[in-house]
C-alpha cells in the first residue's frame, strides 16, 4: 500500500514496531522516562521554551483546547480561513460563543498578512486571531511569520495569535517563540510519522495569562491540569499509549535528522511532486509561491472526475490519495509528509500517467 | 511483566498483533468495514438498541461528552459519588456550570439507592443524576439497576441517569435499555483488553431529546456530529487507529465468548482474588456484597505502607499493582479485568506472601 492521503501517514518500520509494544503503567517509572523524552523533543520542533502538552485526541481536540483555555463567551475573535480547516477553527470558536468575525480568503489562496492587519486595525480590538498554518484542504501554506508580525504592528496589545499547524509542524518550521505565536497545535498522524490519537499544543506566557481569567468550560482539555501532571512527566488521564510509543520512536529519528534538515527534505519532496504533476499536464490548485511542503492539491484535465481517479488508484495500484475536503474544490490531494520518499511519489505519478492515458474513462463507464 | 493496575490492562497476543498494523485511510472502505463491526459488537455489550459512539479520548473525555451534550449552564445535577471517579464526574459537571448537588457516600461504601431516591424527591427536580458504576478507587460496584429504578420511582419525569462505567462495562453487565440508563460511558483500556485512547458512549432517546436543547458548548465531543459520521461508519476526526485495531480484535474475542460468560468469568476472578487476600490475612476495603468484579482494593497489615509494597512488587517481581487514587484510602489495588487469569492473580499473592513475611520492612528501612 502507498498511503498518500494527507494523514494518517505511513509509519516507518521502527515506529510501527514501537507501536505494537505491550501496555505499561502510565503512573510508573518507565512511562515517565518515555514521556519526559517526548516532551523535550517536542520543544525542539515547536522551537519554544514553553512546555508542549500531549493530549489524547485528534488535532481538532487541541484546536478546541486553545479556545477553551484562553477565551470566554463573548470574546471577540478574528477567524482567518482559506479552506475547510480554517472554517473548522471558526466553527469551534462559535461553538464556544465567541463573537467571531470571519475573514475568508478565496480557496487556493493564502491568507494575506496586510488584509489581516487591516481587519485587526479597523474591526478590532480582538482577544484572539485564529488561523491555519498549512491548509490541508487546498495545499496552501500560510506565512505565519509575516502574519504574526503584521498583527502585532496593527494592535497594541496584540490579540492572541493561535495557529493550527496540524498538518504543518514537524515537516514545516514554525518558530513559535521567535515569531511570537501564542498557541501552536499539531497532530501525531501527520508529519510526525506516528499513529493518530495524540494532539500536541503549546501556549505562550501571554496565553497562559489569558488562561487565568478565561471563563470557557474545560476539564478534559484543561491545560492547567496538564501542566500540573507534566511536572512529573505524566498526563491527567490515561494517554493513548500505542500512539505515544510511536511518537517517541519517530521523535528520536526526527531529533537525529534535525529541524531544518527535515523541513528542507519536505520542501524538496513537494517541489518534486509539483514538477511531476506539471510534467503530466496537471494543474496546481494552490497560489504560486504559497505551495504547502506537506500536501499538494492537483487539478485534473477537463472532464476527469477526481473520485474516478481516486477509486482507480486504489483498485488498480493500491495507492491511497486524498479526496477533496470541500465539494467546491475539484482536486486530488497527494500527501508527502513524514515517512515519504521520492520513489513513493514517482509511483503515484506513474500510475496517474497510465490512468490518464485513457484507462479511467474506460473504468468509469 | 504482570500488569495488574486497574487499567491500562494487558493486551492478549492477537490484540497486540492487531495494534501493530500499518495505518490506513480513515475515509476508505477497509476502515468502514472495521468500524462497522466495532459498532455492532459494542451494542451487544452496552445491551442497547442505541448506537455506541467511539471517541478518541480517555474515558474522562466521554464523561465530559455526556455533560456537554445533554445539559445547559445552570441545570440542576445530582452528583452521586463514593470515591475519586465519582468526584471527577461531579467536578466535570461543575466545570460546565451545572448547579450541582453533591451526594457523597463514605469511601468503601456503595451508593445507596434509597438515599439517592430521597435526594431526588426532596431536593429535586434535577435535570440529571450522574454516578459511577464501578468505583475504581475503592473497588466498589454500585447497583445501577436498583439505583435507576429508585430514581424513576422518585420523580416523574425522571432526571437523566448518566453512568460512568469506564472500569466496569465489558467485565460487568450493564443493561442500558432494560435498566433505563440514559448515558453509558466506558474506556478501551479497561475490561475491553484494548489500548487506551478510545472512549465509548451511548445515549438513550431521552438523552438525545435533551441534546436538542442543551446549550453547553461542544465541538470535538459533539455526539450529533458523531452520529452523522457513524451513519457512514466513520468518525468526525481522525480516530486513534492502533487502539481501534486492538478494540476490533478484542471485541471479536469477546463476542465469541459472550456477554454473560465474560461477566461470570470476572465474578469468579474477583472471588478468587478476595479469597486469596483473606487467606493472607489482608482486608477488603469495599463494603461486603458490593465488591467490584474488575478491581479489588486490599488493606494491609498495620504498619505496612502501601507504597512500600507496590515498589517491592515492581522491583522484585515485575508485578505492577495500583496505588490508591486517594490519600485517605490506604490500599493497594489489584486489577482483574480483561485479559487476566487465575495464575496471574496467584502470582501476585505468592509475591505478597513473600513480601509480607518480612521482606518489605527490610527493604523499606
Amino acid at each position: 500500500m502507498n498511503l498518500r492521503i494527507p494523514g494518517p501517514t505511513p509509519l516507518p518500520p521502527d515506529v510501527l514496531l514501537a507501536v505494537g509494544q505491550q501496555m505499561i503503567n502510565h503512573r510508573g517509572a518507565a512511562f515517565e522516562r518515555l514521556f519526559g523524552e517526548v516532551s523535550a523533543w517536542l520543544k525542539l520542533f515547536f522551537e519554544t521554551e514553553q512546555e508542549v502538552y500531549v493530549l489524547t485526541s485528534s488535532g481538532t481536540g487541541a484546536m478546541e483546547a486553545s479556545i477553551a483555555n484562553t477565551l470566554s463567551p463573548g470574546d471577540r475573535v478574528l477567524a482567518v480561513s482559506c479552506g475547510s480547516f480554517g472554517d473548522r477553527y471558526d466553527e469551534i470558536a462559535r461553538a464556544y460563543r465567541a463573537d467571531v468575525t470571519s475573514l475568508k480568503f478565496a480557496l487556493g489562496q493564502a491568507a494575506d498578512p496586510e488584509v489581516i492587519a487591516r481587519a485587526v486595525r479597523e474591526q478590532g480590538p480582538f482577544q484572539a486571531v485564529i488561523l491555519t498554518h498549512n491548509e490541508t484542504s487546498t495545499g496552501v501554506l500560510n506565512d505565519v511569520q509575516a502574519i504574526a508580525a503584521a498583527i502585532r504592528a496593527a494592535a497594541d496589545p496584540a490579540p492572541l495569535i493561535m495557529v493550527d499547524s496540524i498538518s504543518g509542524l514537524g515537516g514545516v518550521r514554525l518558530q513559535m517563540d521567535a515569531w511570537g505565536v501564542d498557541a501552536v497545535i499539531t497532530g501525531s498522524q501527520k508529519a510526525w510519522m506516528a499513529p493518530p490519537g495524540l494532539a500536541m499544543i503549546a501556549l505562550s506566557q501571554r496565553a497562559w495569562q489569558a488562561y487565568e481569567t478565561a471563563q470557557n468550560p474545560r476539564y478534559y482539555f484543561d491545560l492547567g491540569l496538564a501542566r500540573r501532571y507534566l511536572a512529573r512527566h505524566q498526563t491527567p488521564s490515561t494517554p493513548a499509549l500505542p500512539a505515544l510509543y510511536g511518537l517517541h520512536a519517530s521523535l528520536r529519528r526526527m531529533a537525529e535528522e534535525g529541524v531544518e534538515a527535515i523541513a528542507a527534505r519536505h520542501r524538496a519532496l513537494a517541489a518534486h511532486c509539483r514538477q511531476r504533476a506539471l510534467d503530466l499536464g496537471l494543474g496546481l490548485y494552490a497560489q504560486e509561491g504559497r505551495y504547502s511542503p506537506t500536501v499538494t492539491a492537483l487539478t485534473l484535465p477537463d472532464g476527469v472526475k477526481p473520485n474516478d481517479v481516486l477509486k482507480a488508484l486504489v483498485a488498480q495500484y493500491d495507492i491511497h490519495a486524498g479526496s477533496s475536503k470541500d465539494p467546491r474544490v475539484g482536486v486530488i490531494r497527494i500527501g508527502h509528509m513524514g515517512h515519504c520518499s521520492i520513489a513513493d511519489l514517482d509511483a503515484v505519478f506513474a500510475a496517474l500517467a497510465e490512468l490518464l492515458s485513457g484507462e479511467i474513462s474506460a473504468a468509469s463507464r
